[in-house]
């Protein structure tokens, strides 16, 4: 059975807190965002077929990447602020379908005990209505199969 | 007389708008913000320093600078999600005195009537406290003379 995600968007800011474990300890997780070819298997819904356009995993970085389906092409993109290594994340987001609409993603990755890991991250909206439009654009759908698609990966390790 | 500087916090969120106009054409006042040699001039307070130490104004890019007084060496740095010309600049901004507390700043630059232009920015902060602790340490002065110091650069020509 999948760990549950838990996304927390409170009503009237801007941002949305998720929280998610693993059953996989926590440089294998971080290796799964750092790395393209494990990151293209299982960044977005299931459906999709994804590419990388773009990987310069650092800080002071960026990447960009596509997701195609019998409807068309959608592509995102966004800057790496800070890496950690094993630990944080800083990067920026941005869906090329509703151009100039960034958000700042933080993901900090938690070691637990029994080889287990604890992903939390806040992505933060410039407005309370492009969150509302992220969320109403699938967002969810997105975070919990793409997290289902990282278990299956972590598994077969 | 300066023009002045409106700054709304909204209590209960985690961003700050800014507009401030000048009597300058908005390609002088974006090169002020494009041009390194330009920005060190203006960028924060009166009787600080400034030096850059990273330039890379573009799409994907970054910068950093330095800023000092009889106190001490304060660094901040950032990357660059999106370069429009005379029209907009998307980017992070962190200080290294708080690391990994890190704002998203989207700067809209308009033309005015008569030679004039506004800047409209807003300030993209990962909590309402983080927030509170840039007011808190001074943010306003800094913008406000930051400005005025940007007033007499563009009147100089």
């Amino acid at each position: 059975m999948s760990n549950p995600v838990v996304i927390d968007a409170v009503p009237g800011t801007s941002y949305a807190d998720l929280t998610r474990e693993f059953d996989a300890p926590v440089e294998a997780v971080f290796a799964a965002h750092a790395d393209p070819e494990k990151y293209v298997r299982w960044i977005g819904p299931r459906g999709l077929d994804s590419t990388i356009t773009h990987w310069d995993f650092r800080t002071g970085g960026g990447y960009g990447f596509e997701q195609s389906d019998e409807h068309g092409t959608y592509g995102f993109r966004g800057v790496i602020h800070t890496v950690v290594e094993n630990e944080l994340i800083i990067q920026t987001f941005e869906y090329l379908g509703a151009p100039h609409e960034v958000s700042l993603d933080r993901l900090r990755f938690e070691s637990l005990p029994g080889g287990r890991s604890r992903l939390v991250s806040r992505s933060v909206f410039t407005s309370t209505e492009a969150l509302e439009a992220m969320i109403a654009e699938g967002m969810e759908v997105g975070v919990v199969e793409g997290y289902e698609k990282l278990d299956e990966l972590l598994a077969a390790g």
